[in-house]
């Protein structure tokens, strides 16, 4: 079962948003079985929407469509979608009051603008959109299904998860595909890859390794097509058991686990609390660590210490040590992970310090360079690293990093996790 | 001067990555004058490759690719290229040498993996990368150029700006495209939409509007296509001045502008200061505002308070109020900003505190939630808001309205700038 993701609009072209409609829907329709052949963003105008409509259709037997269906004029999708399959646009009541009800709930005009959103193509199946004045619309052509959905993401996702999906399923049987990832962390490709052939050779002939590498994060993707899901679940399961043989600190969890995932899982099953003093990463490390649900099991608290006299002021950092040896230093990151820790109570007190760009660095100090520290309740760890030039890469890796750190102490990987590291 | 982009890889279709190359490389070649025609996204599979190379061949001048050309067994690119345009892979020295100095400079074996990045197709051009061990690869075809990059992003933009643009522009001569972008924030499409028709209406003919709406920041863009520059830009800047009359306080800058770097520019003019003491946005806001350069010009430092204790102890709360009125109200809200003020030395001190989900709301206080508060030098100001029920876009949210009601202070906006609200 083959489907293709159409995602239309201007600002997709000029690269004034991200498309990330097409990765969700790649991940919920590969994980009901359905596999993605092609993405395709094309223009808001009927030739490039046609084309792609019709080279998707010669592909895939589903082809699933986000944007421009807004009320401005430059949205265009559902007038060609009427035209390519000859409908003429009519007005659909239930639609009318939902757009109704919306814009009265928001204080909103009830509008021409608005109203014009009730306008859909004769003959297709209105999907409603609770959460927006815009329907989805599932159209069947030729034994195929073709579905156009607004571009916002929220309203994308409930329409696929309540709509879509169960339609689908109804409307065609699909062959299965078992996926499982392992996330690595710490090792760069050509090393995992050079340590792992002996495990990749071994593998059975129905499996398929891939690499998914992203900074030092690179997943380890199990495939196995048109097979028995439970035998190719077993087989998987078996695959990285023997994988975690030979990479025990490295793999830090499996599917969609990070490295926030992973800290926050140990610290709630050993009960213990975190709590972030941060500089260079500027609030980005308590950023991810509270972007799960439930962070506030776990997370305490954190101060974003930029200035010296925050450094002082509120993590106790002596102003003569920073005088010494500069904000970005051992003694620094330690006296901070060990002010956070004291001043919250934590358990564990992480830190960062560094230089995080495109300014600021030296000869000595380039641009780059980070001290990251663990407080634990009976030592402090610390870890220098100099990334490279990026401002925004800078911040990610230090954040990554210094969750790796307490993540390995959680471990109990011995000499501190260091070892593991080779990049 | 028509381009497309190609991205190839199994973990974009399964959704494992979001497709963040293509937004970069539409918004790189736009500003040159290219427009992107296509975005097609295939797997690490010969026949996806060719077919999309070849779509792209028939309707554009550039076809760009990213992806596929990793070490690993499971990154077919390069081949494919080879096979397509009858080539074979041979050694490149220079290649050869920058990857074994590259392996060195990061302590990893110079193994067989490694060096098969070496192998080239004879007869492309070879883009030496300074970045990474995948070089860029340059082929010609029928007057047409294929341009092969690695998906890493940064490795990849370094090529394009370093090389492959410059190349481009001695190749091909470009037609012109003038665009400019207004960010407006606070209006709900359709009210903006109404407020701004009678000056749609009475745009020049030669000036194609667009609406770009993500979540409650609208970018409205003006676009001029085959035109003399000059002329363009003097109509697109007299556009948006008439625009800036009907939305005084709703624009909040042009081109790449964000909350962020709008209360960045006023707090740099101004002098001014700012501190964070966050809740349910859990250092976003921090992160936001330090994700910029020179941000520790005007950001002094934060307060993640995501414990009560923290709220108290680090903020000076007053126990009775928390326990009076829930972490989540006004009073809260109130004096966390005054607090972070206080304890900072900062200008303004700016608060947010609330129920960011998927948990925790009550009928009262349903999830989504979240008071927020700006502490300026003479006056406290608060404003609630009641977001939806997913956390990371009511995250996103409570970070982009505290972010917006500072910038309205700074602004000077009448009634604390609360009358522009419309949403």
């Amino acid at each position: 079962m083959l489907a293709e993701i159409i995602t239309i609009g201007d600002e997709i072209l000029i690269g004034q948003i991200v498309d990330t409609n097409s990765a969700w829907i790649g991940q919920t329709l590969n994980a009901r079985g359905i596999q993605i052949h092609q993405i395709t963003s094309v223009s808001d105008a009927p030739e490039p929407i046609i084309q792609a409509v019709n080279d998707a259709l010669s592909r895939a037997d589903i082809v699933l469509c986000t944007g421009g269906l807004g009320p401005t004029k430059d949205d265009l999708t559902k007038h060609t979608l009427a035209r390519m399959f000859h409908m003429k646009l009519v007005r659909n009541e239930e639609v009318y009051e939902q757009v109704r009800r919306m814009t009265a709930l928001r204080h909103i005009a009830f509008n021409e603008l608005n109203q014009s959103q009730a306008l859909v193509p004769e003959g297709c199946t209105v999907l409603p959109n609770r959460c927006g004045t815009a329907p989805g619309m599932w159209f069947e052509h030729q034994g195929k299904v073709i579905v156009s959905m607004p571009g916002v993401p929220f309203e994308m996702k409930v329409l696929i998860e309540e709509q879509v999906l169960p339609r689908l399923e109804t409307y065609f049987h699909f062959e299965s595909i078992v996926h499982q990832t392992a996330i690595t962390y710490g090792l760069a490709e050509s090393i995992l890859a050079e340590r792992i052939a002996a495990w990749e050779s071994a593998l059975p002939a129905s499996l398929h390794l891939a690499y998914l590498p992203s900074a030092l994060n690179i997943r380890l993707r199990l495939s196995a097509y048109q097979v028995d899901r439970t035998t190719a679940e077993a087989q998987i399961a078996q695959a990285f058991a023997a994988l975690e043989q030979i990479l025990p600190y490295n793999i830090l969890g499996y599917g969609d686990a990070t490295l926030e995932s992973a800290v926050g899982a140990l610290l709630q099953q050993r009960g213990e609390s975190v709590a972030t003093a941060e500089s260079c990463t500027g609030g980005n490390v308590a950023h991810r660590l509270t972007a799960l649900p439930g962070a506030s099991n776990y997370f305490l608290g954190g101060v974003v210490s930029y200035a010296n006299t925050v450094k002082e002021s509120l993590l106790g950092v002596d102003p003569e040590i920073l005088r010494r040896e500069g904000a970005v230093s051992r003694p620094v990151a330690e006296s901070m992970a060990e002010g956070v820790r004291r001043i919250t109570g934590a358990t564990y007190g992480i830190a960062t310090t560094g230089i995080a760009g495109p300014s600021g660095g030296s000869a000595e100090k380039p641009v780059g360079t980070v001290w990251m520290a663990v407080a634990t309740p009976t030592e402090t760890i610390a870890l220098k690293m100099v990334f490279g030039s990026i401002r925004q890469q800078n911040i990610e890796r230090a954040s990554s990093n210094i969750l790796n750190l307490l993540r390995l102490q959680l471990c109990g990987a011995p000499n501190h996790g260091l070892d593991t590291l080779q990049y």
